[in-house]
């Protein structure tokens, strides 16, 4: 049979399988609150005068390594026709490069296993996450810090054309970073592949399982994991092993495997996007840090002059478990948490979810699709402005399919939250949305998620959540 | 039934057919004649300070209209480590601007017809070729120049949803444009259309057939009817009106209907593509026009140091046909002409093309997928240079399927035509290819097609010429 259908037999058989030898869910957690508590990870905020490597250059206009790469901060001028604000200036993080978020995983008697890694990063608000096998930026692989090589990095580098599962450009948060993508693959290794320290084997099904307790799975894994289709899944459910049988949610599987029941057509959903991005109009000119206007570059923060939205730091990192490491870098911090939402709505027996176009600065192409509800907490008081935020906020407790706190990725943002929700809409919410919304199915939104910078990083932390087992 | 499908049914059907009550294939190219023959299109050189609302801008570093509106030539840095130049600096034509090139669509006794005009653009080689209902960039439409608001323009505006075939944002010439991205529109109307002077209705058959003359179809038309396609096609070919029947090419039609035949999966191709897309960097900084290292300025042309690649000119334009119009405009001139050419093979008895990943400095995303072969045809003194260049310019007779002049917009472009050519391999010709190559189908391509920015405008413009007669 066709290479590619068995692939996705065996990942929708990871999907719905719990049970693992190497070490159960349950061990995972355990495992995980271990090294948890042998880590300790030190955030001190330092004068951006004293950071080692990384300076206020005004000439450039940026906060930046002194060898160029990494990443900096600089500012951008937007202008836009898009929401109630025509221009703004703020600070981005720039980083042109693109980095590596992969996966290996490998057929075991069977079933598809992940290999994760339980990683540390300084803006974690628990240490200690479950992130992808390998999870490297081109100046992390290129050795500029003259570090050792990130571990399995060979393999994706490597790789043979037939081993790939996936391999897509996506997007990273169009708020804080400017234009920023990372490539997210899967690989399916043939060979042996040593399980080094801090590494498992996950089926997709635990990783799943696992989204459901707060900040287990970091960003960087729920991304690469969302760009899973099971499209083209040909062997009958019930064939294959089911952890929990007779626990399979159809109108949610159905939403994912099969392409003709969507309340539009894919040709449609493009038209409806053109059409927005032809009436919205993105500018953005890179400005010097030191010239953002609105805000301040203070001592040791450089932060809005009302305390709105984020702010930058210098910070002095100390990390210990087996060993000491310690190093200077800038982390980006949220002034308050956020909460992002999918609702989703039987149509046709199938769950169809209400995507919303969205603008953001960093976006690569003006607009991205993005969950029905995507704001900061302190649009509450004002929840009229943001459509759907009231229902999401006081949808009943029988329509909370999902409701975690997931953070954003550890080496950039500090102790960053959302409240991750999906809410299942009653029988009296209408089809009829507002003009920058649309219903799709699972199907549909996998199939924009192959093409470039279509679904944002926050609609996809989302998808990844989605479970076919009840 | 499904309109969508009936839409496909409608196209193929039009597509096959070359009969129209109207106007017959023979009529529209006498009717062209004399058209040609009625209208003087006059083009003078004039010195850069002698245009009336153009100016060389020295503080905005471009060559601009006074309104700031319409487009500007300006300059641009380019960086890459793709191809054997890592830095240079040219003019490009900056019209950020998204325009409208739309076709109205009527079906009259069973056949879908296409709305074309006989349009006049200073830079045609033959002054008069057919194009869209409606080309319109914003500054028309908004009417800057204080014009009268282009004919049909409201059939797009208004357009219902359903009565959309297609609506996509499609790429411009990425050696010459920066970023520029036209909206191309395909609308089914259901009421009468009132046909204006100089306006025909054509079947999709009879303008692939016109596409077989030099310069007849006008670029817009080809880029938008490119965007059709056949896939979802449900009713047996032979059940619909074919002008000639037992004339259709079964392996090209294959190509375009069938999405089960090809030799990589559309997920293959994607990785290809990411890989090309992460191995290469287009880093492009906008500079002044008149800082633009190699080219000079003078005093009636912006022209490189060696005359290469082309020029900007200031025109004089004046036409004459019913009425006498005289305006100023720059126009981009070639200073040799170029070729285009797709190498298609049967391969498991259907065609599938050899597409090329090329970067150009003014792409939208580092890539786009481009024919066999682009090139100049300077580059042929060194075909080495460029593969599959050999290939094309020697092969037999028998192999040529397409050979045709096409020209560029004339709106913008100064008598700027390619040879055109599609060109069948032989049975020897390998299926191994270099990494940037790939053999996709018809259907492939269309699907690459729907989404932003993925094939050039070159590959569209032979694309729009294929036919499934022979």
């Amino acid at each position: 049979m066709d290479r590619t259908v068995l692939n996705t037999d065996l990942l929708l058989g990871s999907a719905i399988t719990e049970e693992n030898p190497f070490i159960s869910t349950e061990e995972t957690l355990h495992w995980l609150r271990k090294r948890n508590a042998a880590t300790k990870v030190n955030v001190n905020k330092i004068p951006f005068r004293e950071m080692k490597d990384w300076h206020l250059d005004e000439k450039q206009g940026a906060l930046r390594h002194s060898s160029g790469r990494f990443f900096s901060i600089s500012g951008i001028n937007v202008k836009t026709n898009w929401g109630k604000v025509e221009e703004w200036e703020q600070p981005v993080i720039d980083q042109p490069e693109v980095g590596y978020l992969g996966i290996i995983t490998k057929e075991i008697n069977g079933i598809l296993y992940f290999l994760l890694q339980a990683k540390i990063e300084p803006g974690n608000v628990n240490n200690v996450q479950l992130s992808p096998t390998l999870q490297a930026t081109r100046s992390n692989y290129s050795q500029v810090h003259k570090g050792r090589k990130p571990l399995y990095l060979e393999y994706f580098q490597q790789v043979k054309r037939d081993q790939v599962i996936l391999d897509q450009l996506q997007s990273e948060q169009g708020a804080r970073f400017y234009k920023k993508r990372n490539r997210n693959m899967i690989i399916k290794a043939d060979e042996d592949i040593p399980v080094e320290e801090d590494f498992i084997w996950l089926t997709l099904g635990q990783i799943k399982r696992l989204l459901c307790y707060d900040n287990v799975v970091n960003m960087d894994t729920r991304t690469v994991i969302s760009a899973i289709s099971f499209s083209g899944h040909l062997k009958p459910v019930s064939e294959m092993r089911v952890a929990a049988a007779g626990q399979i949610d159809y109108a949610m599987l159905e939403s994912q495997i099969n392409g003709d029941v969507a309340l539009y057509k894919v040709d449609e959903i493009i038209t409806w996007l053109t059409q927005l991005k032809c009436n919205f109009d993105l500018n953005v000119r890179p400005i010097s840090l030191f010239d953002i206007k609105g805000w301040i570059i203070e001592e040791d923060v450089i932060r809005q002059e009302n305390n709105l939205y984020f702010n930058v730091i210098a910070a002095q990192v100390e990390i210990s478990n087996r060993e000491v490491r310690s190093w200077h870098q800038p982390l980006v911090g949220p002034i308050e948490p956020g909460i992002i939402a999918f609702i989703h709505k039987r149509i046709n027996g199938v769950s169809h979810f209400l995507v919303q176009a969205k603008l953001e600065c960093g976006n690569f192409d003006i607009l991205e699709m993005a969950p029905t509800v995507q704001c900061i907490t302190g649009s509450y008081a004002n929840s009229k402005d943001v459509p759907f935020l009231d229902y999401i906020l006081n949808a009943d407790s029988s329509q909370i399919r999902y409701d975690t706190l997931q953070s954003e990725e550890g080496g950039r943002f500090y102790r960053e939250q959302n409240r991750n929700l999906i809410i299942e809409a009653d029988d009296n919410m209408s089809e009829e949305v507002p003009d920058n919304y649309i219903w799709m199915t699972l199907h549909q939104m996998s199939i924009f998620l192959k093409f470039n910078n279509y679904l944002n990083i926050q609609a996809r932390s989302l998808i990844s959540t989605i479970q076919f087992l009840k």
